[in-house]
């Protein structure tokens, strides 16, 4: 209605102005109608505890799922300072300027992408919107796998739905680009299998180690930055069996990790 | 036809002025358009007590299943105070600024906005065309969640139906975006499983508490607005179990609540 | 064809000059087009008695509905002087302003716009091309109550193919808004179940009351305007069963109500 | 390819220069896009016998089922002189200028346009492009009676396919329109069915009368044109059983009436 | 990909300066396309002896096909002298200009066209691109038949897919025009029965008669352009039954048909 | 998001700057976007030895298979220095210019671009993104063959999916072009047979001679470019079972083969 249309523009305008925006841009649009469907003006940006633990998980499924995949590229850094719409980010350091990616090196980038969802999962139970950008960079690589980079062994090496288009004359040469519904179905069915794929990859990783992601949370909600050697440090200790004495010997003067949940606001 | 054209921009126009707009808008066209396919020409602004009472249970349907939902943002207020085109509102305090939103909280979103349409279908009968709004969002939030959000468990971290376009040059980049029967089919049993089960929420909540709903509507059709701290403790006596005697009470010096709907007009 | 093409345009600009309009409109293409399809020239503006009378008895099928639905607004008038395209017309007299309507009330305005085609069924046995207005009107009416305002049960309170649109971009937010086909299915059912079920009740009350619909339209075809007076004064005594009687006495020295087919020349 | 759109524009030029078009207009790249697909160049505008006698018949055709169908307007005249692209033309005279045309009138004037086409088949067995445009004006008049006038008893009084679009906003009022499968099946169905039982009807008339076929495209074959009045007398006269007998007296000095097909060519 | 793109578009400009555009067109971006997709680079305009044979049999076939169906218009003259991206073709001398055309003569002209085709088939046992245009010339000949001129049986006579356009505002007049999927398929099969229906004629005939074709390829293929008077001149003998005989005689002093396939550079 | 879209126009500006670009180009959009997904910033462009050797086995599987597939034109040089966003590529010699092609010509063509693919699986057992060029044109070029040539032999001779579209007015002459489903499915299947295929024959190909594409794949990328000479004598050798004996010899004082895999860095 037209009072929604007026708080969506005054929404729109206001975050275009915190994130510095000289204009209102469609990102701010975006981030604007989410506010007005769920009802509720923007105050302060003074976030609760609970959202920072929350993101730190959220961030720990990201760094866990890239550590424990061969092949990964090395981790810059993590964090959960919030910066424009995002509460937190992972930085990836790649290795070399690759023009092209293997099927396992692009299967790798989808499941790094869905650890956060998978920690979510994990940690609170519950999914939240903030996967929400995560899980359609995952759909569209998953997308271009099949259909652009022929990378489903049952569709096999074919172009599936390029539009043809003449670029100058801005319309299609002659043909129209129709499939039939069974190849849609393939389609469909392929994406949705490297979708499912990569996910139950993400859960795997992150439930077989679950004291792991613990142990980064909390580091990752004390530290709010972990710089890649860090989060090598506590991984490398983990996976040589000291962390588990480490934490025995922290367990009399600290809290254990899974007081994150309560004890969240005794930090800083 | 042309006669109803001219009675749509005159109508649209009416609209417009009405509510303090410079010049026509499409939200002034869609008030009008609704005019004009009733066969009706707007008179004078006066509500019918029956218009007010069945604002006051609409009103009051939204305020009550928010309070039964845990985790509900505290309300505001809410009134049967027309403004614009509505007829009434319900305003909530949210106690934090989230920039991410959990599935639970999106799903008592969808409640609150149906709360409404569920105490019209118990306290009137009768669906109005008053809740298209609450609708219209209801059903752009459970979207969301199946196609951008990922909280369907039978689809997956997958994102549907995105267009993929470069908003530079204004077309898609490359590919379209025609999913299968099958998925289409599971996306919109999924999106209808969301609005039913909140629905069937909100008629549960109300039928198990009429005796609430039909003191709350009372006293918002008696004093037109009703801040968040009124609400609460009408709310509270209810729950102390307070409120049936106290209505014992009132019932010799006053109406009885089931009376709104016969003597609305002898309030001033 | 161009010549077809010719006498569109021209009949358009005839069309739009006689109703006063200062450029062609889309409306007076319309109008030409169905006289090309038709392959007829327009001559004089003379209607025939034939015309005529099924007016009458086309605005006493609106009139007679109107009056045996409860809860419709008071009828102003009913007419068959022509005006621009529309033969005659009914004109309602709204007891107030409402902004939301109830779905009896939704479902009444339907069934007081195909009661022209129900008489037009009764009394002349043939559907006529005059009815596609009141029929545009009544399915755009049952499209927005189930797609729109949630009042079919079988969908429940969902928005059904709403766009999505972004008003300032002139472009859809994000995701296309294709159903299934099965969704779609039940839709279009659900549509025809409310336009069939008014129909049949406007059939019904035609034809339990087919004495007062030749009455009313036999006074309407000699009157050519009959007030909201006049209307409620013969459904009255209909009602009360002095119709019956004053028919025997009128029926010596006036024409029979069912001459009006046949002997409608005699009318000056 | 690019010759062919070279001749495709030049064939459009010197149809609309032929016909007096001041700059080429859609109607002429029609004409000379049939010429191209044929892969003739025009040459004079000689029409042969053969052409000038199948036109006859068609024409006739037109007549013929238009004097035999009950309701339908005098026909003024019948000329088989070319004009534009039409080899000849059928004109009607109509009684009164109507505003609105029954279900029957409806039918009657598709089975005037199918006449054409039902006479080339019975006389020289073979239908031509010639039929076209009468077919499509056909067509269109049989989906308005489906989709827009209610016409069909096994869809209803329901609008079908509507657009409801926003003239002012160029762009369409919310909803999408598609219809299900189901339902585009059964308006599909009902326009044929239509369609058939007209052109049926044109092909009963014309084959139960074939003696009057045969008279009446020989005598428009040596006039050229006949009046409304010389179609009358000659219709009469074979009502009248007259026609039997002149026939057999002329035998002896004139041609019989089918060496129309062989002996073309002996007419000036 | 961006050196494609640099490719397809200096090809373009080449072959718009080669067939003597001013600027590049439509149809220089076509052949230039087909270029890129193929890899190839344009050098000389030189054509090696197998293309020229090839387009022997392939103009002798549109020839063949012409002289066996009855009603065809006499040929003018066929040449394998290239023109633009044209390697031949067969030129014809209509008898008269019609204005419209029959069912027989619509088969033969698609079996014209697929004339080249059928020959290729025959002569070299493979399929070339060159037939491209023949078969969306004869494939929107068949569509018309059916769609636009009522030439199906089974379909009858409507119009099919017809967009009901409004020119002067641009956009279509009110409905949609989707057919069911059940009238789709129809059409589908009955454009391609009459495809195939006419090139097994074209095989038939080609086949029949190899030894004239043969002959004619062999004598296109040393003179280069054929004379509509030197075609009839050998058809006429190959029907007299005399070719057969003058074969005989010819065989010792000059090389067989058949060595046509081998010996095609021994020609100057 | 805001910050992806930022981070699309950097690198987008970033790859036309570094390809030489005046304005960015819609290919540079291509390519940022490939990073951005991938989550990755681009640095320097030094290759990998891992990238070198993959190259090589790519280049070398488009090289062999225009070897052994009769009828390809002559190999002009195979390079692995990267240009542009290619990290290698293939050139052909054609021997002549031809105008039109035959289908094994085009089966071969489609075989030769799925030959790098078909090399990667064999050598690396892994697709890559870099083939999704060569996908795309092999694609677009069974597409033509099926639904533009006529080559299909279960479809026949006859245009698919045509838009028939009028260049000048810049819309479709009349008919929309939707084919049934049953027609798209055989499209579909066709399409993907001259595919699957082609790809089968470039397996068959390269798994008979592997020792061959070994010898290629180490010396492309001992030398970086390879001209058409130096492959051809490679490949003779082969042929003429010299190869064998000479690879025993060399075995003592250089690396094997297989080793490319291993000891690509100890080139300079």
């Amino acid at each position: 209605s037209g009072a929604d249309l007026e708080n969506l523009v005054n929404e729109a305008a206001l975050w275009g102005a915190r994130v510095g925006h000289k204009a209102v841009k469609m990102d701010d649009f975006e981030a604007a109608k989410d506010k007005v469907l769920m009802g509720r003006e923007r105050r302060s940006m003074v976030l609760t505890d609970e959202q920072k633990r929350n993101t730190a998980y959220h961030e720990t499924g990201h760094v866990m799922v890239a550590k424990f995949i061969p092949g990964s590229d090395p981790i810059h850094k993590a964090t959960i300072i919030p910066r424009g719409r995002s509460l937190g980010s992972t930085h990836f350091l790649p290795l070399d300027d690759r023009l092209t990616y293997s099927k396992s090196y692009c299967e790798a980038t989808i499941a790094h992408l869905l650890g956060g969802r998978a920690a979510d999962k994990i940690a609170t139970g519950e999914p939240t919107t903030g996967a929400g950008d995560d899980i359609k960079k995952a759909t569209a690589l998953a997308k271009k796998m099949v259909c652009e980079w022929g990378m489903s062994d049952k569709i096999g090496p074919m172009t599936i739905g390029d539009k043809d288009e003449n670029i100058f004359l801005g319309k299609e040469f002659g043909r129209s680009n129709n499939h039939s519904e069974d190849l849609t179905k393939l389609v469909d069915s392929e994406i949705r299998n490297i979708i499912e794929e990569q996910f139950q990859r993400c859960l795997k990783i992150l439930s077989d180690n679950e004291p792991l992601l613990q142990t980064l949370a909390n580091e990752l909600l004390n530290k709010e930055t972990l710089t890649g050697e860090e989060i090598d440090d506590i991984y490398q200790r983990y996976l040589n069996g000291k962390l588990k004495k480490e934490e025995k010997k922290q367990k009399s003067k600290s809290k254990k990790p899974q007081d994150i949940k309560d004890n969240g606001n005794d930090k800083s």
